[in-house]
């Protein structure tokens, strides 16, 4: 929201930084590695998780963040996937306070790694930090390859980024060198890893770095 | 930006609306009937203008908004269509000032349609006015079923919803029934056109209704 002042606007990130620091504590005590999962609406967020679970080797905990509805969080649960629902009721994004609130309300016997998935929104989520350890960005090649040139701030932040519904790609036109330039003029570092949600390829690569990555977090 | 106080909120809200309907005055002296175009990234909303375009009797006009770069209306500008660009340098969505200040730097030198096209974002540009006589949602049947489910501001904003790329139905699992009910739990009477920006069908039939609505408006 970008009408209201900056100072008011400074306010309200320092007060979500503070809270989210608590988060990312709390979490480190608990062993758990959390990633922040953007993408726009219908990127494939919950489907990507699903596969990424397959190939992941310790305990697995999700948090999904919506406007309304509790479709993905009963379709998880249904996997006997430990989920919990935060319901934004029009919010663009999540907050760190939410995510404080949905974290001490769960349980966390065991060490492993926290998928919050934040509302499908390319834009606003990536403006704030909810306690993550790590930012996962997917993107869908049937949104085309422009889309880091249109929205920076999210391709700047990830720290991984899927690339998916590569099965579709034989009836696209997308421009992989195209979109490739242009995610790497905004983030040098990330890892992309071309998957789909559709046959599972690419996810078991995508799983290793997220296992290293959260190994590393934890000094092992 | 839901952290923000509800009262806050609500005098950006009523700032807002006063602007949009001074720009829906405006335009209409001009003979302008403004439409509102909005979609998630990549949902196809320039290239279903650009077919929407070369069925309409009458002149076109566009206001391109997004939060960077001008890609799309340097597209435009190559078929010889006005087209104007706003940048919202991290912004959501656009806001009635910014059209405002767009519409009034624009030459109207006889009636027509003028497509706003919006930020690529499902949640937050259905909050807003901008001066517009419709709302034009455009969805893409690649981004899945549960869209009305999880989204449901945009469509039941919504005055005309486009469901475009129909042509990659064959290759996917949507379920058309599942979105209508969604679609009409929300919203009874907004048509929706089947559409595919690749082969360009069904936008011959959108482009009737937006030609229609156009004259009402006008009092023709």
């Amino acid at each position: 929201m970008h009408m209201v002042k900056a100072d008011v606007k400074m306010d309200i990130y320092s007060h979500n930084d503070h809270i989210a620091g608590h988060v990312r504590e709390y979490l480190g005590k608990h062993g758990i590695y959390a990633v922040n999962v953007m993408g726009a609406p219908g990127a494939g967020k919950t489907t990507s998780l699903e596969r990424l679970m397959k190939h992941l080797p310790g305990k697995v905990y999700v948090i999904e963040g919506d406007i309304e509805s509790d479709l993905d969080t009963e379709r998880l649960r249904r996997q006997n996937v430990p989920a919990a629902q935060i319901n934004t009721f029009g919010a663009c994004h999540l907050d760190a306070p939410l995510v404080h609130n949905a974290v001490h309300a769960m349980a966390f016997p065991e060490p492993g790694i926290l998928f919050i998935e934040n509302v499908g929104n390319l834009v606003c989520p990536a403006e704030l930090t909810i306690g993550e350890n790590s930012k996962l960005l997917i993107v869908s090649v049937t949104d085309g390859s422009d889309k880091p040139y249109k929205y920076p701030l999210a391709f700047e932040k990830a720290d991984v980024v899927l690339l998916n519904k590569v099965d579709l790609l034989p009836y696209l036109d997308f421009d992989e060198e195209f979109f490739m330039k242009g995610l790497r003029h905004l983030n040098k570092v990330a890892p992309v890893f071309k998957v789909s949600g559709k046959t599972g390829e690419g996810y078991a690569e995508a799983a290793q770095w997220l296992t290293r990555a959260a190994a590393s977090a934890a000094g092992q």
